[in-house]
């Protein structure tokens, strides 16, 4: 798809919960995957959202952080995605780190080449990514 | 204005819908560009904003999704400003891209450089710039 | 902490304020920098969030602001954290700026390049980091 973001999942909408400004809307791959995004609602009013809606839900790679290791803490993060680091690609600030989910499907995450020293990251390694529901886009077939 | 963040459109306060915890404030430029921003009801209290108050709308580079070609999909992100590719500067992992408006303003977006290849983007190619209403940092005069 | 962010506050919740989807957080650190997060309802409830209890506020470098020079602009974000820089660290298209809070904690930033001469920034210099309070992750211990 012609859109920058390099994280593109195809899913339907499994639920909606909406508030006066803000909707939260669970998105559910094939695979079953579930990325929940906040909304506002009148994006979900423009956007014609509804239970079983196609959609498809964006993150653009430098809103995903990545944990490793023993967990030391529990995120807020609305979306913590389990995956193998399966490639890195290191530039002078910043590394793009590709994350193989279970259910098969990438995952790209821009982390600073320090956090890539630091966690140990290479591939094979098993990682965590976490993004918030509020940097999630939801597109619907034109 | 010595602010990091590349994106600062000056513009005045043409709408405000408002939540218990977040407001939704519309800015609309002199060129007639409007940009959606949500903050919560402190800040918007504390900026004491309100119909017509003269605003800036910042919004950091690598917060824009690029779009390109014959749209596949509608988005939920409210800020949807069509432009040209009007530079690139390429780095390692990211490049630069600056668009520039209808209206004559330019925006920048910061994406991946496989971003840039698979959507060919160039000067001259047209594109839409796309970023959350959550994203946008508004500003009031001192 | 084996987490990809490079700013990880530890502090205490000295404030929640809930609405029916979005609550706002607010952490206290020991050197009493206070950080507002906002997040969903449901990670609240998911996190157990109460007063008093320790957390880590998480913020990635790539959603800090930096803001330098006498202000032309009251800005919405709800942290607008005030230091010195101390280190830059420059890539092709972005740097990494370090803040030293007035706390003694360190704080990073990742601006483009082209802001980090615009605005004069090198050690020495007195900055604002501002960032929104969507941007924050909150982690509690396991």
């Amino acid at each position: 798809m012609p859109i920058s973001a390099r994280n593109v999942f195809k899913g339907s909408v499994t639920a909606i919960k909406e508030g006066p400004i803000y909707a939260e809307v669970v998105v559910t791959t094939p695979g079953g995957d579930s990325i929940v995004a906040t909304l506002t609602e009148a994006s979900v009013m423009s956007l014609g959202l509804k239970l079983g809606s196609p959609v498809v839900a964006v993150i653009k790679a430098p809103w995903v952080s990545l944990m490793s290791g023993t967990p030391e803490y529990r995120f807020s993060a609305r979306n913590q995605l389990t995956g193998t680091v399966s490639g890195i690609h290191a530039g002078a600030i910043n590394s793009q780190v590709t994350l193989t989910l279970a259910g098969g499907s990438k995952l790209i995450a821009v982390v600073t080449n320090d956090a890539v020293t630091e966690m140990g990251l290479k591939p094979g390694v098993a990682a965590v990514a976490l993004f918030k529901a509020g940097h999630v886009l939801i597109g619907v077939p034109v």
